[in-house]
C-alpha cells in the first residue's frame, strides 16, 4: 500500500516571497509548481524545478486562472476553449524549465478556482483534461477524489491520482465543504490524522452529515507554510509509515 | 542559392486584433510567433500555430520583454539571468501549442528591444542564446546579420540564420540605422529591392555612409500590415525568383 | 424633452488601436472613458479626455473588471469590497487626467461584466454605487434602466441616468436578452429606431415576449465602430430631432 | 530646526504581504504609498490610507514604473511623455482613496528606478515634476538632495523636500554611491547616525572620497522591514530629539 504527499510550491512572485518551500520539500513526494498565472514567475519556476530535482520529488504543473491579484482563487467565466488554451500555455511554460534541467514533468494539478470549477462543471473539467492529454498523454492528472475532475480525466484517457485532504470536511457527494462554512476545517490534529489514515487504508470517509462514503486516496494535499503545518505533515508521515504504508510519489 | 522570408505573426491580444496574418502567410516561408509577453495570448498562439501548420511554413518563437503596453519595444534593464528565464518561459509556452498540434518549433527570433539589446550587448546576447540552446539545441537562431546576436549564438553552439532588412539602411558596423534618424528607412521600392537582391546574391550592402560592407543574408524580414507591405513582399518574391533564388524556409 | 447619447471611448491599449473615437464624437453627448483595467491606458486616457474636452461632451468614467485579456466581459467572483476598491481606483485614475485638463467628471457607467453583475446582484450594485458616492456624490450614475444598478445608486443618494439600448431586445423584467440568445439583437434599423423613439417619448418598450413594460430612458447607448454604426447613430439623431427631442448631455 | 522621517508603505500585493507597515508607522512622520504599478493594489491602498490617517502622518504618493515583477527597480526606456502619463495616473488613483477617506495628499516621492532615472536625466525629472504640478501644484515634491529631481521640481514651480539617507554613502556630486559598489552602504550604526545628524544640523556630508559637500536635509528615508530597521529608526529619533530637532511631517 502506498500514498503520495503533494504540496503547492513556487508561489513567490518577483520581489514577493511566499511559503516555505525548502522546509516542506524533504517531507513530500510531489510538488505542484505554479506556472506564472496565479503565482510564480520565470525565475521562481526555474529555481523551484532545480529544488525539486535536487530532492528527487515528483514534478507537477499547477496551472491556475490568469489572476495574480486574486491568487487564482476567484472564479472567472472562462469558456472551455479559453480554459484549454490557458492550461496548454502554462504546461508548456513549466515544461520549458523541465527541459533545461533535463527532468520530466510527472503530473498536473489544477489550482484554486480552476480546480473548484473543474470539480463541479463537466465542460470545464473536460477542457482541462483534454489540454493535459493533448500536451502529453502520459502525464498523471491529480484532482479531487470522487469528482468530475477525475471522471473527465479518465474519460479523455489520462491516468489519474485522486486527491484527499486531511484537514477538510466532506459533503455527502464527495465535494469539500466550502471554506465559507464554519465546519469546513478539521482543527483537531488527531481527528485530521485519523481521517486521512482511514481514507488511505479503508477508502472511506465520514462526511459532515455523519454519513460514510467511499473515497479513493492516491495523494494527500499538504501545506508548508509555518511551523504548525510542517509539524502536522511530519505526524502524518510518521503515522502512515507506522501503518506500513509507503510514502511514494505518484506513478512512482 | 536560397533565401527565407520571415514575418512576425500572432501579435493580436484578447479583444485587440493586429496585422494581417492570413494575407501575408502565403507569401512567406517562416513565421515568428509572439509568445504572450510583448504581444499574443494563449488563444492567439493556438490559432497562429494552426494557421502556420496549415500553410506549411516554418514555425518560430518570437520571445519579447514583459511589456505588453510598450509592445516589447522599450529597453528594460533586465539582468542576463532574467533574460535567460524570460526566454525559456516563452519558448516553453509556445512549444506547448506546437505539441498539441504535433508540429516542430523550427527557429527562434528575439523581438523588439530584446533583439536590439542582444545586438549590442554581449551578456544579453549570450543569455538569449544560452536559453535557446538549453531549451532545444537543434533550433535555428535568427538574429541581425553581423552582430552579437549571431556571434554569441554560434559561440554557444547554435545554428544561425542571419537576418537582413530590405527597407532599412545600415551603419558601417552592420547595425541598423536607428529609426530616430531621418535616413533610417529606404522608401523607394526599387532601391529597397536592389539592396535586398545584392545582399542575397553578393553578400554586400552599401551603408548610409556609402561604404560597402560584407553582409550574410539567410532570411529577409518582411511585414504584412497593409496593402503596400503585401505588394512589396510580392515584388521581392518575384525578383528573387527571377534571379533563380529559391525561397525556402530556414533549415529547409 | 431631452435625451443623451453615450458611447464607450478610449478603449485602445498600448500599440493596439480600437474603435473610431474621432468619428463618433461629433454625434454623441457623453463619453464613457475606459480607465486602464479592461481597456485603455494612461496615454489613451490623457488623449481621450483631451478629445472629449475639445468637443464639449460629457466626460464619464467607465470602470471595468481587472481583465484586459477578456476586455472586462468575463464575470469574476469579486467580493463587494473588492468591487468597491476597483471602482475607487479607476475613478481616481481617470480623474487625474480630468484635473490636468481642468475638466469635471460628469458621470460614471460601469463596463461589461461589472455592469451585468450589478444589474443582477444587489451587493455588487451597492458596492459600485457606494464607491461612486464616496468618491464624489455629485456624479451622475448611468445604469441599465429598471435594474438594481439604478435602484441601488438611488438608495445610496446618487442622481441616476437610466440607460436604454436601441438595438437590444428586452426581457419582461427589464433585463436585456442575453447575447447568447438568437433574438438578442434587433437587426432591422427601422425597428430599432422605432423602439428607441417609443422608449424616449412614451417610456414604454415591447419585450421579446410581446409584452409592453415601462422603461425610463435618460440616455441611449450607441457604438462608433464602423460605417454602419455611425450611420445608425446619425439616423437616430435625425429622428429624435424631428420629434422635437433635444439631444443634450446627462445633467446638462 | 525640524526634520521629517519618511518610509515606503503599502507595498503588499494581492495575496502577498510585504514590510511591517503597522510597526514603523508610529516612528515616522510621512508615508510614501505605492500606487499599484510597482507594488500595492486597490485594497492595499485603501487600507494604507486608513492606517496613515489614523496615525496622523503625512500621506504621500509613491508612483513607480509599470513593472510589478521587477518592483519598479529596473530602468525602462519610457519617453518623458510616457513618464508624465504614468505619474498622473498613479497620483489620481491614490487620490481616489484620499477622497473617500477625506484626507489630503501631502507629498509625492517617485519610486525606485523612476527616482534614479529622474535624479540623472533632466527630461525625465521634468516630466515627473510637471505631472505632479499639473495634478496639484500645492503638493510637496520629495527627491534626492542635490539632484535634478529637486532642481526640476523647483523649476516647474513646486515646493520641494530634499531627501537624505542615513545609511548610504555619497558621491562627490551628491548622487548616492551605486548599490553595486561594495562601499554603498554604511553598516556601522553609530557612523550612520552621525552622518544623518551632521546632514540635518550642518547641511554637510563627507563623500566616499572623503570630501565634504553641502547637502540639504528636509526628510530622512527610513525602512520598516525587520527588528534591526525599527531599532535603527528609534535610535535616529532619539538622537535627533536630544539635539533639539523637531520631528515633523514635511510642510507641517
Amino acid at each position: 500500500m502506498q500514498i503520495d504527499l503533494n504540496c503547492d510550491l513556487g508561489e513567490a512572485f518577483g520581489n514577493y516571497s511566499f511559503g516555505g518551500d525548502t522546509d516542506i520539500i524533504p517531507l513530500i513526494t510531489s510538488a505542484n509548481i505554479a506556472c506564472g498565472f496565479h503565482a510564480g514567475d520565470q525565475h521562481v519556476m526555474n529555481e523551484t524545478i532545480k529544488l525539486a530535482k535536487a530532492n528527487h520529488i515528483g514534478i507537477g504543473a499547477h496551472p491556475g486562472l490568469p489572476d495574480l491579484q486574486g491568487f487564482g482563487r476567484r472564479n472567472m467565466d472562462l469558456t472551455p476553449d479559453e480554459v484549454y488554451d490557458v492550461v496548454v500555455y502554462q504546461l508548456g511554460a513549466l515544461n520549458g524549465f523541465c527541459k533545461i534541467h533535463d527532468v520530466q514533468l510527472n503530473h498536473v494539478k489544477p489550482h484554486g478556482a480552476l480546480y473548484q470549477m473543474g470539480a463541479r462543471n463537466k465542460e470545464i473539467a473536460n477542457a482541462i483534461a483534454q489540454a493535459v492529454y493533448d500536451f502529453d498523454k502520459t502525464l498523471i492528472y491529480v484532482g479531487l477524489s470522487n469528482t468530475l475532475l477525475i471522471s473527465e480525466a479518465q474519460a479523455v484517457g489520462l491516468k489519474t491520482a485522486s486527491e484527499v485532504f486531511a484537514d477538510r470536511r466532506y459533503e455527502d457527494d464527495g465535494q469539500l465543504v466550502s471554506r465559507k462554512d464554519n465546519d469546513a476545517l478539521i482543527t483537531d490534529t488527531e481527528e485530521a490524522i485519523n481521517q486521512v489514515l482511514r481514507m488511505v487504508t479503508e477508502q472511506k470517509v465520514i462526511t459532515k452529515n455523519k454519513n460514510e462514503i467511499d473515497i479513493q486516496a492516491d495523494t494527500i494535499c499538504v501545506h508548508g507554510d509555518g511551523a504548525h503545518a510542517l509539524e502536522f505533515v511530519s505526524q502524518i508521515r510518521e503515522r502512515l509509515t507506522k501503518e506500513g504504508i509507503s510514502i511514494t510519489k505518484i506513478g512512482g
